[in-house]
């Protein structure tokens, strides 16, 4: 846990980037996107970093990747509508775990809404016992945006 | 209730559009966006419309937009990572209600996935008890896109 | 579509029942319980008879039972932290569909909140354009609800 | 950071407790209940424990508490339609901030799902950016689930 709370980031940091929008009711009673959400984000755009870069087909694949932790600091208040830049880079690609660093920022500015810390741990679809090694494709892909 | 269940509806029946993406967690145990997604969709495309072209405020604006009825057909699934067309227009302007008519299509695309009916009443938002005129921008914002 | 808008109904017009509660989240930005999670709670709710009453199994079951249409009537707004009583009964009972009448209320009381017209169509779990009869246990449990 | 990731707890290292209900919607394509979930649990019973002990008005308290971090660990599984127990207990009551430690249970066992830590920051409503202390009532009511 070296570098918990992080240090702020900046969009450097980050080497694969998508868009995540906002919905009406993502905003809670205080006007703002609910904390939930970054969760949202951070599955939605690592999953699709693996669909686009690992033809990674989360119905049909034999593996899954779970989740064992995710933390998440929280910087700058997001509302809806807008559209935030999400961006992701791998921090440590083990035998069977790739953990992610992911940073939010509001659309084409420095400004910084959160950092998130997400693990993914390969394992059988049909027995989620069994943990596996990362499926060679993600593994490849993974090492790719490696910081 | 004349048109309901509606005919099956065209792009070229909608005036005003915007995109919906979705997210990982929209895709329920069968795979599919789940029908709670589709009401999501409506909030947020109508409300977007309301703050881009009428100046709405949702969070400050001494009036609210509430929801007395819903209804939507579905004809064909939407699976995460897909993103959706969302086509609006208004089918009636009322004295103190706006009824919004939906259209849902695969991207680029005439195939049709949901039709949406969905209503908003004006209430003052400090007691909603109390209707009030559709507020005069919104009025004109939403004759733009009768159909 | 003979009865839609719906006439308000009473507790008596519903013959199971199920309490929902609500969450933070669920509280837009006005503090109502958002219009998505009413398709929640017929989801939900619905789902959960079956599983009790017919034995269903979501995950494993080798059909699924896809919606062609919801429609909703809301009434009286909803606020975390409140629990609400859901009502539902079978209005018709067709060869490969179910349409089920639901009634959200107040806890303890005839307050009624929103009045659901939830349908379901069976197919094939691996072949979704196959529409298949209404299973059996299923169209039991169904029978003992209709009113 | 002393004890991230955290040793597994029991039952009897939380103090005050609230059941959670699944929903249809929470299974992902994976069929457990997703992430995000997790985040919503934290929100709702950490939330509802205030309005039940320190008469906190999450709609017109004139204070409100704005999340700066949330971790979680999950170590099982929880699928619609299970309920579960969620437990809570304060570990630093600071200033202007409460750090909650919250554990998630199978029900009625001692089968741990997830442990969260889950921080509020005490701001003015109107101008987010100034911290207030913690309001007494709630101080009062953390310090009697201290651990």
């Amino acid at each position: 846990m070296d570098d918990w709370p992080p240090q702020k980031r900046k969009r450097k940091d980050y080497s694969w980037w998508n868009t995540y929008s906002t919905r009406w009711g993502d905003n809670d009673m205080y006007g703002h996107i609910n904390n939930r959400i970054y969760n949202s984000m951070f599955d939605t755009v690592v999953n699709y970093f693996l669909i686009k870069n690992a033809d990674f087909d989360p119905i049909n694949s034999n593996y899954m990747g779970v989740t064992p932790e995710i933390r998440c600091c929280y910087y700058k208040s997001i509302q809806y509508p807008e559209t935030v830049d999400v961006g992701i880079t791998v921090k440590r690609l083990g035998n069977s775990s790739v953990t992610y660093d992911i940073g939010v920022f509001k659309k084409n500015s420095e400004e910084l809404c959160a950092i998130g810390h997400f693990v993914h741990v390969y394992v059988e679809r049909n027995n989620q016992n069994i943990t596996v090694r990362v499926p060679n494709k993600i593994a490849e892909a993974c090492e790719k945006i490696i910081k």
